[in-house]
């Protein structure tokens, strides 16, 4: 029984100024009349793969079973790179093979096929818009109730991206690093509460820039306003920001840059 | 019985760049699977209760009843600021109590209550992200068919902002000021045509930083491209506008600028 | 019988910081509950119709038949210019009439009618917001069952922009221009394939600013990062672009700029 309800993500660098994804809205809509689609941001900086895979990662657990994530960040397009559709998970991810589904393809079970059936791909497709002509099809054409073994053929050697992890640098020091700066200047590390199980029981010495911060702050707003906090994120890591102020700007630090972290 | 196609709409100041949106929506999904969600605006300054406030006020009327609007520019996030829930003009609000729900919460017969069941949460909520964690699982407990009584106890003294009115300066002048500058440069006042019976009969002089404006327009473009004109906007407030132009820019002011008027 | 889930889409330069098009959706809501609606873009540079209109083209097509469009770019809101209900192509388009629907217009048995029915308007109609109070109601009384017919009368006069069209300027050279600048930074030019069949035979020379390139590459990543290439774009027009950079920066051309093409 096809679950013509589904719900279809899209997560992109298209922007919203230009017709891009209202056209793929447009190209679901046909396949899939009933598929719900949900943005999760089409504000990826241009070409910027890694910061996908970690939008990706901190949003596909909070969708419901057999949800369709689309994820178009795409400088190969119309060159031979592969598309690829994943299941992991209990969902479905679908984008090209440049290492922007890392994260899901290091999932357990994960089952990763080549796109190659044309039949679900629009009648022409175009050298710079696979998002429109091949990945939006697909996407529809699974909402629709099409297995995603008629997609293509099960492959191995998908491509993935190192991902940073941190690094220990002493019997109590670690580096780890900027994974991501939201738009309120917070500064997301990649150092996991779940990693560090001391975190409350030790005293925590962070650096980063020319900042010391000691401690965690249970909230943003334990902090006076403008003053530099360390709180455990919402994705389950270390951030650093300010209280109603920008993190990034005061510091002078963005993604990539390095994070010490001191268990005293 | 439960009306499951309810209508949830967003007004954040998340922006659109984040994951943050998109995961409000997957929670939505997966408790509530056929709300509709409409997205008022991420675009609120960041932590400017006071924007999302104004943008709430100008839109909820225009929802069919019993819509759900989550309202989430928090600065608070974390901190022991309750969570409220009021019931208002047939629909209902969600959102912190930080004063942003002010103008629903001075309608007649509103109920509020604070938010306390945590049945109605994720089972983690993190201290940085009650939109997810709080805020929009209620939201779709509701749409799914949860009472309001279920989310908490009801409470009196929610907190209100003062919202800015014009000032009589003399018999026939007032002071008001821009509440809000659109994204075209309009200079949104808060005086209201409803509480001026006059302004048909009278003639109008609005002075605003160096510039005079004498008379209503009819329409932005009865003045030639260019031109400062004042015309009743679409609020039902006065409204400074350069046809084809950005007031903003032209005249040196924004939100909280004084605005004069004098009714001959 | 009415097909209550009918499509519809939003194109205007409203922006997405203001409260205008969740209001909008708003509206369709409270008339037609089960249509869905899709944005197109809401990011046309304010007042910009020449751009509204080359971005609707590019995107109706790739809708279901029956969609209704609403296209709302209007200098003139509030003045005596018309609104427009146009039938063309299996879809319909909603919109003023100041030539942003000129593409629709130009199509076969294109039936235009001038909005007139204040009956499927709101109630209150503002003088500066018709997006919210003539062009969303009527749009949405058409998806919950009304007829086309029931809007207004048909006319024969509806406003046509020019569209600019390459001009040939010798034997082998032709001068087309940039219709569009992406996200990207890509340049969207006119010159279209379909108009040049000599184009997979002959030798491509173009020359956009000081740049002059030679042939049509397969893909943008066909280049080395940074090149300047030109490819058949995703609708159909040669399109100039660096791989994975900004043309239009570095060729500091933008929309309007001459492209002069050589088939030798």
């Amino acid at each position: 029984m096809p679950d013509s309800s589904r719900l279809i993500t899209l997560l992109t660098d298209f922007g919203l100024e230009d017709h891009f994804v209202g056209v793929m809205k447009g190209v679901i809509a046909g396949i899939a009349p009933r598929a719900r689609v949900v943005d999760i941001t089409h504000e990826v900086q241009p070409f910027q793969v890694g910061q996908a895979r970690y939008l990706l990662g901190e949003s596909w657990r909070y969708f419901p079973a057999r949800t369709i994530h689309v994820v178009v960040v795409d400088p190969g397009v119309g060159s031979e790179r592969r598309g690829l559709l994943v299941e992991a998970g209990g969902q479905v991810f679908i984008g090209p093979d440049n290492g922007v589904l890392s994260d899901v393809l290091a999932l357990p079970k994960a089952k990763v096929r080549e796109l190659a059936n044309r039949k679900l791909w629009l009648a022409k497709v175009s050298a710079t818009f696979h998002g429109r002509d091949v990945f939006a099809p697909v996407a529809a054409h699974l909402a629709a109730g099409v297995t995603p073994a008629k997609a293509g053929k099960l492959i191995t050697d998908a491509r993935r991206l190192p991902v940073p992890a941190p690094v220990r640098t002493g019997k109590r020091f670690w580096t780890g690093e900027v994974l991501h700066v939201d738009r309120f200047g917070n500064l997301i590390t990649n150092l996991a509460a779940a990693e560090f199980p001391e975190l409350g029981r030790r005293r925590v010495v962070l650096k980063v820039g020319y900042e010391l911060i000691e401690g965690l702050s249970p909230s943003y707003a334990s902090a006076a306003p403008g003053a530099v906090v360390a709180v455990l994120g919402s994705g389950g890591t270390i951030e650093i920001a300010i209280n109603q102020g920008r993190a990034d700007r005061k510091l002078g630090v963005g993604a990539g840059s390095p994070v010490d972290l001191e268990l005293v």
